[in-house]
This record gives C-alpha cells, structure tokens and sequence, in this order.
C-alpha cells in the first residue's frame, strides 16, 4: 500500500529567450524537479534561475542529462560512444551540480531524457558507462525511470548498487511494454484520464497500456510534463488524487539524505 | 629575486574532431594546464582527456573559460549582461570540476580565455560577478592573468580577497601598456626571442614592448600556448633558460594546497 | 500624403521545439515577413515552414539575418570581422533564398536584426561589406531599417545604390535620436499607444521619443513585432488606423518586380 | 575500358580556427571538391575561401551536407525525420549554392556526408526527400556515392531522374558488400596500396574488400579524403597512376554542363 509519493516534473527546459513551460507554477505543485543541463535544453543562466526557485519552493533537484541535440530537443537517437556517453553524464550533471553546491543545495537524483532514455532501455554498453559516470560523482543518487525497471538502465543502475527510482507518468500512454508513448505534441492533456490513471495506480498498482492492456506498474513518483499547456491543472488534479487517496506528497528520500550531512560545496 | 616559477599553457582547446596543438608532448612541459571548458574550444571527451593526461604527468590543472563562440574561438568580444557572466563561469569551471573530481584532481586555479581576458582587462561590473562566481566554487582559487595587476580582472579579484597570479606569455608580444597583443597566427615562434624574453624577466623583471619601450613584469607563471607548432621548442627553450638561472619549476602554490585536504567532491 | 503602406513582422523566430509568437496568425496581417535564417533563431524546418505560410498568404519574404548567437537570440553586440559580415550574409540570405526559390517565391529585401542592427546604425566598414554581399546576392534587394536613414547602414546602402526602406515600428519606442529603444520584455502592448503612434505618423510624419521629443519620421512600412503577447492586436490596430486614413496596405515594389520576371530557381 | 575519370574530395572541412586538411595543396590534384556546408563541419568564412580557392583552381564544386553534428563531425547516425532531411538539404545545399552563385560559379553535385551516407545506404524514405529536395534545387545535379549503386540513395536517385556517380575510394577498404569500411583514424595512408587498388580497377573494375574478396567496383570518380596526414602523396600516386594507363583526369560531366548557360544567380 503506497502511503507516500514523489511528484517530479522536468523543468529549465527553455533556452536563451525561449520558454518551455510554466517553471514558476509548476514548482508550486512538485516535490522534485529534473533540470536540463544544457545539451537539449537549458542553459547556464536557465539552470541558475531554476535551481533557485527550486530552493525558494523547497523542491528537490535531479540533473536531466540528454544528448548534445537543442535542434531536435534530444528527441533524437545519437548513435554515441561509450566515451561520449561517459563525458556527456560528467559535464551536464557536473555542471548542474555546480550550480546546485554554490545553491548550497544537494544533487537529488538523475534522469536521462528523451531519445537517451530511448536508448537506454535497450543499450547495455551506454547504460553501463552512464552508471559509472554516476557512480563517480554520487554513488548515492538515485536514477528516475518511467517505464520498466527491467529495461537495460535501471536494471544494470540496480546491479551495480544506484537505486531506481519507478515513475508513473501522469501525463503520456504507455505501450503494452510499458515503454512511454512517443510524446510531441504540446496539447492540452485530459484532466479525467489523469485522474483515472492516478486512481487506478494507486487502488490497484496498473495503468492501462495505449492498446487497452492492463499492465503492473511499480512506482515512487508520479512525473507530470512541465511544458503541456495545462501542466499547472494536471498536476492539481494528481495531488488531488493523492489527498483523496490519503497519500503524502514528499521527495523521494536519496539513500544518503539522513546517514550523511549535505555536501555545500 | 626569483627561485620558483610555475610554466602554464591553455591545453584541450580541440573540439570534436579537430585537434588544436600537441597537448600529450607540451603536457610534458608545463606544471599547470588551463583546460578549455566547451564554451569557446574543447568538448567533454576532450576535457576527461586532457584531464587524465594532466594527471599522469602531475599537471595541475585550472578551469579556462571563454565567451560562447566555438567559430570565433571565443576570440570574439560579446556584449554580454551580469548575470550571463556569473552564470557561464559557474557552468563552465563547475563542468571542469565534475571530471577533475571524479579523477580525483582538485581545481588548482581559473584563467579567462580570449576575448573575455581582453574585456576584463576593463569591465568592472563583469570582473566582479565572475570572481564573485568563483569565491562561490572556491574562494582559494587563484586567478592567472597575463598582463597588468592593476587591471579590473585581477585589481577586483585581489580586492575580494581572490590570489591573482601575473603571467608572463613566453610567445606573445605585450604592447607599451602590458597587454597582450592580438594573437591570431600559428606561426612559429622564434626560440632566440623566447630565451631573451625569460632572461630579459629573470634578470630584469622586464618585457620590451613592441614598440621598443621596456616595461616592469610582475610574474608568479610562464605561459607558453600549447596551438603554436613549435610549442614544445618553445617550452623547451623556457625550461632551458630557468634551468641556466638556477630557479626551480613549480606549480604555483595554491593557498589552501596545504593547509587543507583536497576536495574530492 | 502617404497613399500606400506595407507592414511587416520578423517572423520564424522559433528554433527547434521552440516556438516564438503566433506566426499562423501574425501572417494574416502583414504583407511583408522577415524571416530568421538559423542564427539568431530559425532553423531550416521553421523556415520551410514560414516560406510556405507565407505563400499561401500572399506576404512577400526578406531575410532576417543576425548574429551567430542564439544563446543570446541575435541581440548581444559580437566583434565580427568585415569577412565575417560578408560571409555571415551570404550564407544566412542565400540559405533562406534557397527555400524560397524551391517555393517559387522571390527574395524581397534584407532587413539586420537584433544587435547586427545596432552595430551597423554605427560602423561603416560592416556596413559596407553587407552591402556589398546583398548585392552580389540581388543589387535590386532593399534593406529595410527602423531608425534615421542617415545612420550608417541605409546611408551606404543608399550610396551603393540599394534601396533603404524606412520602418515605424508599431510597438517600441525612440530615442530622441531616433533609434530603437531596446526590446527585450515579452510584454503586452498597450494598443491605445499604437493606435496614437499611426495616426501621428500618418497625419504629421513623425513619433515621440521615449523623452517626450518629437521627430521626423521617413518611413515606407510599419513593423509589429511577432513575439508580444498582442502581436495580432496590435496589428488589427495598426490595420484599423490605417483604413480609417485610406492608406492601402500593400508590400513595398522591390525595385525588380515588375521589370523583371520572378527568379525561380 | 575507362578513357576518363574524376577525382574528387571532401574540403573546406576546418571549423572556425580549426582546420582539417590542407585544402591549398590537396586542391591542386583534384578536379571536383566536395565542400561541407556548415553542420557538421564548415562554416561561411571557410565555405567562402574553400569556394573561391576551387574557382583559382580550376575545379568544380559540389555540396555535402551532412547531420547537424559538429561535435560528431557528422559521424553518428542520428534519427532525422522525412521533413528535417528535406530542410538541412536545401538549407546546406542553398547556402553553398550562394557561395557559388556570387563567385559565378555553378553547383555540380551533391555528396552525402559521413553517417548521413551510411544511413542513405538502406532508408529509402530518407533518400527519396533528400533527392526531392535535390531535385528541386536543380534536377541536373548528380549524386556522387562510394559504395554500390543499388543501396538506397543512388538506386532511388536513379529512378527519380538524378545521375548517380559511382566513386572508387583510394584511401579506406570496402566491406564485402562494398560499403566503405568506417574511417575515423588520422593515419598516413599506405601508398603502394593506393597505387595497387587505382591499377586493379582500371584494368579489373574490382576493388579486394577487407576479408580478401574481389568485388566488382562502378566508378565514374575517384576520392581521397583530404584530412589524412599525406593525401597530397595519395593524391600524387593515384594521378601517377592514371597518367602511366593513358587515362585522362577531368571533372565528371554534369547533365546540364554543355546544354544550359550557367546559372549565376
């Protein structure tokens, strides 16, 4: 029985004097927010001002590393290395974590985004390297997946001791795979599907696959796309569920967050 | 007088496929490296190696950030605001930091690249966010700088309780004001000039400008740029003339070096 | 007495995912687009995209070449070279000529943005070098501009023997010299100032300055930019004003266009 | 029994201050270049002076476009849509072509680049909107292609009214299948091995793949790639080559070249 869970959504996505989503409401309503470090979206003074409304807002942050791709919003697969895919983790969570520690706030977790978490559900070579860059920076972060945790990344993240951390989309299909439904469009999203798959998690621990499919779904946090045009209204009626429902709305607790004091850098 | 100095050079200014200068044999050549941070040369792949050379040769390694203009080399003045500068040091130094962490190498120092030395050889208002952005990361950085203390850069950064560090450039020309002239070629340098300029500085702690006129030098390092394509002839013709002098190659020693343990993030 | 308007928009700004302003219904109200080429903002899908709204719209289309900097959206002054400027216009004019020409659609003018805008008010040497490219490129392509004629830009232009359309911008102010005051705030425009901006130009040939003072104003087209929140407000309004004075709106006649046939491609 | 033949290579591959090949030397060997066009390599300063150099020498110009992958160096595949490959066509094809058309110079043909090439090899949609949009630009534009002309890209070139150009690379191996053998190192190119593959395919039409199998090689064109170490000396050999079997050197002959007045823009 699930008493407690996490709201995550991806935010900072914007790009020079371009927005993407609504970051000022969207923090009000999240527990934890995966920020884009600069390869398919964000940049460094997005970053900056993301981290501190995280803060101000009391919102956790994860690094939302994703392929060296703002053209296509890392929405493409990139036929990359090992070497790049150990570099690229390095510099956009390092760079992130910098402006986290000079926050004097704790790097939370990681989440891959967009075609590299495509990637990732298959590619052993590239989730292996991906790990151990993770591993190097913070053996105590956890990895956010939203389908899954079978598939290549959280599987191989588990064995070589990250945490995964299941995440339910509030917001996109699945397959009967359970794998995300490929998600462009930026409509409005149908407030009474979501709250149908929030109920239907919470009561019975399953979402409905795009095919009609009833499928299991492990999860500790709930994600909800920031740059919807309804993202705000999405995300009010999942904590609606959840008070319905009796469950806490709280980060999800890093493994070090309490054995260890927080690194400021 | 003299009996220690510090030989510095800008290494992994390369980018994707291009290579820029000879970085494993001048590597062997200098105490301390200025690593290009992906903003005006340099990528991930290029930092985690440069960084792993670094290390295997006992180089000390400081962050070398420059404007965003991969095409103009960072070579390009850019009008850019306060906060953009704040923002691009933390982003770039804090990049360099992830690998220099994870390889278990503390950040020795910072030294802007380019265009942005050239404008922070005037700018007040950008000198104080940028060192203020590097007492966040760490206030025993010392700042390396080509030409005179007495300019915003480095008389701001003194200011703020910031080490700056005076160069003297082994291979470019300075004009009567002690700045650095433009230094676009990749000619080679010639060695005689190099051997009469180290000298002219042990002996006298002199340059003669370009127009003739002989100027004071105040120096802690020796830059030789790693791009020219007798590099290592002119690091070598350096270390040859300090050997001669009797005064001893060192990185420069940064304040907390000893007094405190490295942070290994 | 003005008989006879054309009012254009910069339009195709987005980039990637990005959108920026409502170019669908922008177009319903301009007779002339700009339209951004890939480096300040567009990219080579929004401008197929933008030609082809353009078509079916009957608008004429110039290119909106800027600074390599979309980091900066074009609007942060960079020290490029007269080379530079030269092949920086070739490229980003003969990028976009290319999609109208597979479109069947004719170049119409070049109009700077952003900061290359502000750069050129002031330096000859760019200024002649752009020049020079747009007339390699069509000697029969106007430049469009939205300040004083006699600043640097339309005046060589002018002597070169270009045509230098005039703009009234719709909703930004002037300095008392007459340029563009800058234009960041993605604001609603009050559309009362609009409305009292047209008829004064139309009755009286002049604007008031952002001080109060009155001058002269020599335009051919009014530009509304695409990105304000009201960007089809303020155009209704403009339109409006417009047809209360019986001025028709129509694009401005390209020196070309009815001595020569269309260049297809 | 070949009487003629073209030799052609990929140049103005340098990126701002990087360059990639000595194109003033490499240029005086070949008849035909391919010059890169900004995306994965290339930018307008060096599209200029590539142009102009071809032009001084006598050699004609084609496109070769390739992934926007800078740091890859167009090298990894990427996941493009139908719509992206059709736009980076006309805007990398369009812009060089202005380079062009401003020198008086006309577009000879289009080269796919790197994994832009490999993926051409098998996705027929991709090919087919690549050539569309070729066609559009101009239908008299042949396709140069180094592997089998049955693949994807040149058979469907070939149905759509496109010439497609067999070329014999005198630098990498082949597979079995006749698909160039991937090519990322900066080695000095075995020259007895160049002049042995340029005599077995002038008096054979065989090239031996990397496992020893003869196979059967259609090729109107010869290339060597300009950024190995010495491909002056590869260049050298496979004109020494040609010269002792009496075959004469001359670019490949465009559809158009002696029926239409060239296109100038």
């Amino acid at each position: 029985m699930i008493t407690e869970i996490d709201i995550n959504s991806d935010l900072g996505e914007g790009y020079g004097n371009y927005k993407a989503g609504n970051d000022e409401e969207v923090m009000k309503y999240v527990t934890t927010a995966n920020i884009a470090c600069g390869f398919h979206a964000g940049d460094p003074c997005i970053m900056r001002k993301t981290v501190e409304l995280a803060k101000r807002n009391g919102v956790v942050v994860g690094a939302h590393p994703g392929f060296p791709d703002l053209m296509g919003f890392g929405r493409r697969k990139m036929e990359i290395s090992e070497d790049d895919a150990w570099c690229y983790t390095i510099y956009q969570v390092g760079a992130l974590k910098a402006f986290l520690e000079v926050a004097g706030v704790e790097l939370h977790h990681v989440k891959p985004h967009g075609a590299l978490y495509w990637v990732l559900t298959k590619d052993e070579k590239l989730s292996k390297v991906i790990c151990e860059a993770i591993i190097k920076i913070d053996p105590d972060l956890p990895v956010y997946w939203p389908s899954p945790l079978t598939e290549a990344f959280p599987r191989i993240a588990t064995e070589m001791g990250l945490k995964a951390v299941g995440e339910l989309n509030a917001d996109t299909g699945y397959t009967p795979d359970g794998v995300v439904a490929p998600f462009r469009e930026k409509h409005a999203i149908d407030l009474e599907g979501v709250r149908k798959r929030i109920r239907q998690f919470i009561t019975e621990g399953t979402v409905t696959a795009t095919n009609g499919e009833v499928i299991k779904k492990e999860a500790q946090s709930i994600c909800a796309h920031g740059d919807t045009p309804n993202a705000v209204d999405v995300l009010k009626a999942v904590r609606d569920e959840l008070k319905s429902a009796n469950i806490s709305i709280a980060p999800f607790k890093k493994p070090s967050s309490q054995a260890k004091p927080k690194s400021t850098g």
